[in-house]
């Protein structure tokens, strides 16, 4: 075939693409275009990102985040704005922190990039200083015994990389940060370096929250970058007796008093039925917090603005919940579920989006598979847009318990290949975050709450 | 319930998360978790992109990519490597573009990002002046009639972003792209700018082939960022007596001599019968072409090494094709159609990755719908990794002449979101690849050549 032919068929075939259907005219497809044409999410993460940023919990960053989610939702005029009292842990970090390696085989200390783990004590003042010892599990940290006492503990099993879900790798190996310290701490360790939570090789810690047990010694627990605890391993191995140093200054101030943001719309006919719908509001302190939980929160307060501006009026009350402090002790969704259970609320629906801004790939849904088909069922409409996976499992972090209450509780799932090269690191920024991306899970968890509260 | 409760189950809560079970231990597993664990493809591509960058057609980086591909096929002891030749244009872009608009309303004259389409002559030598005139399609233009004399056409119709396949909303505004001159030109305009063909707004112009109509005047054609395209417009409406001025100096060299690179795994039972797998190892010239299609050449070639490491050996023969010049005319497509008919080969499967590499979600298949269901059950076992989107559709540009010598044909489907903000313009960088995403995408060609392989 000539040169010119063959281009033209080039052109449609790059025409014929993918073209399976998209379903004609509804309104599930009209809160999609909605979203993908006139989205303003991106806009409001870009917004809460630059103008506010990184919002650990007590922070007055936080602060500024609960009066932004306030008047962001009596901008889209939501029927009914109000704030609910939350008390939470107000840690700080203090100044950066410092780490290197003294070792005979290195010519100068090699700086190691850490963070303290959210919670943890300082060090002494002038830093922190001992050799080192590696373990990848807790078994091998009891078979150490007393080798343990007087040393700093080096927690380095990876993430699974063959897991296909980065959530379940994940969860996996973040026994090691959450109780690292005190398992250490029982053996007369004088602190804790734990690999940072992440499958990308690369310089930044990763944070997170930990846990002290009690009656057990305190002692330092910070995050090193995946890199550099690929080389200290290294490092290890030809020098066993090398020194780790480390340095924070990192402290609990008094508890302060902050607030879950709610804003409603209300149902038509069945009011009294409550639909929650969130993401929190907080976020760790390295970044502008765009995909944990930034995302979220603007993909949440986004449907009540689609729904308004179509004119969907649901049977059941839309309540969007901006939960304050998920991150560091789940005091906003506690909160939330108490207030719920005082007034006696009937529960419908509870989702969250809380696994970053990505590509929208399904549900997971905290019932039974009877339920779960079901509801895959109804959201049909939705596998246009490449929602094809309703799957039973947990779901968000801050509504999990109202599934006690009567709801049916789920998780947004998105694609969770890149969710941990940002989770909780300097690198959760809103570049990050693509526009189509975030908008479709904005229009899924739009579309799901639509066909929901229609077919039941 | 207290707040340690509530710790634990939030840590607990995120262990729950997405635990669906992802099959034991099988071949299609172990796959995946080769190229997860120890996957080769991101550093090859990482090579590809730094050490040799943008190879378009017949530029001295596309006869080095030559050398690589065939080097690196050697390297992974392939059982043949050879080259096959091919004639390709040779087109250049000569000095960066330059472009602005001139306006009473404007305090000095407006700088604007353009860059020439593939295949464009250039302007005079001291550029291009002149009115411009904007419309949507090409009946907006033939209405224009006498009004487009003298003047330059401005295509300015956006790729619809409501679309959920930007593939398909890429097919629906590129016909600007590619007849836009001739088109123009029939009614006497000195020239066209065309709107990028991105869903993203931002100053990045996007290149990409055009093509003038035999016996119609030549005249020069660019692309204009969105961003720019925007303001233009805008600009148009307050003064339509706007000037603007673009200057080019592209231009075709004599055709070059250049080859297609191909390794094979010999088969071990069926030999002769033939699974072709590739992606283009040109690129356009304006950044890296790591996306397009930097990621199809390294996976293609990935799916080797992964079965040679693992000691599969396929009843048919694995021949990888780099083909040369995808994006310039399908020449080395052509020439490989024309060899495997002349050696008249029993073709069984003909597999392309030139979408991106993103997170794979499925294969778009040329062929009735009975085969599409049977290939989505033999893949079964894919679905464990998100690869749930088997679909009657096109094929790759390369390789969908070869359905007509009997290949199933069919395309890797990663998510297509973000293809088309890197898409032929400076953005389409390494940077711009996630490790796992594009492992996925290896790992999900492996699995269905291996799976195809078995099945039939």
């Amino acid at each position: 075939m000539n040169k010119i032919s063959f281009l033209v068929l080039f052109f449609f075939g790059i025409n014929l693409f993918n073209l399976s259907a998209q379903s004609s005219d509804s309104l599930a497809n009209r809160i999609f275009d909605e979203s993908l044409l006139k989205g303003e999410a991106y806009k409001n993460l870009h917004d809460l990102c630059f103008n506010i940023g990184g919002r650990l919990a007590g922070s007055p960053q936080a602060a500024a985040a609960v009066e932004w989610g306030k008047q962001l939702m009596l901008h889209y005029q939501f029927d009914t704005v109000y704030l609910q009292e939350v008390t939470v842990p107000h840690w700080v970090r203090g100044e950066k922190e410092e780490a290197f390696v003294h070792s005979e085989l290195l010519p100068k200390a090699k700086k190691m990039h850490i963070c303290a783990l959210g919670g943890s004590v300082a060090t002494e003042k002038y830093g922190l200083k001992g050799k080192i010892i590696e373990v990848k599990n807790f078994d091998e940290l009891k078979n150490l015994g007393k080798k343990v006492k007087g040393k700093i503990v080096f927690f380095n099993r990876p993430m699974d990389a063959t897991l296909f879900s980065t959530f379940k790798a994940y969860g996996g190996a973040v026994d090691q940060r959450w109780k690292g310290a005190s398992e250490a701490a029982k053996l007369g360790a004088i602190g804790v370096i734990i690999r940072s939570m992440s499958l990308r090789i690369d310089t930044l810690p990763h944070t997170g929250s930990m846990h002290y047990e009690d009656k057990v010694n305190k002692v330092p627990a910070a995050a090193i970058s995946t890199k550099d605890a690929d080389e200290l391993s290294q490092l290890l191995t030809a020098d066993p007796d090398l020194q780790f140093y480390f340095k924070m200054n990192c402290h609990y101030l008094p508890d302060a008093t902050s607030y879950n943001v709610i804003g409603e719309l209300k149902g038509s006919t069945l009011p009294h039925e409550i639909i929650t719908v969130g993401g929190h509001l907080d976020s760790w302190d390295l970044a502008q917090g765009a995909h944990d939980d930034g995302s979220g929160v603007v993909q949440s307060i986004e449907i009540v603005r689609i729904f308004k501006t179509l004119g969907i009026k649901p049977k059941r009350t839309v309540r969007v919940v901006l939960f304050m402090n998920e991150e560091f002790g789940l005091n906003g969704g506690t909160a939330y579920s108490k207030f719920t259970k005082e007034k006696n609320e009937k529960l419908f629906l509870a989702l969250e989006s809380d696994a970053g801004g990505f590509s929208p790939r399904g549900f997971s849904i905290d019932t039974s598979e009877d339920v779960v088909k079901k509801i895959s069922e109804i959201c049909l409409p939705l596998k246009d847009y490449g929602i094809y996976d309703f799957r039973k499992g947990g779901s968000g972090a801050d509504i999990y318990t109202l599934k006690k209450q009567g709801a049916i509780t789920m998780d947004l799932m998105p694609d969770s290949q890149r969710y941990f090269d940002y989770h909780h690191n300097a690198a959760d920024t809103f570049d990050k975050v693509n526009y189509r991306e975030l908008q479709l899970g904005a229009a899924a968890m739009a579309g799901l709450i639509f066909l929901m509260d229609k077919a039941y």
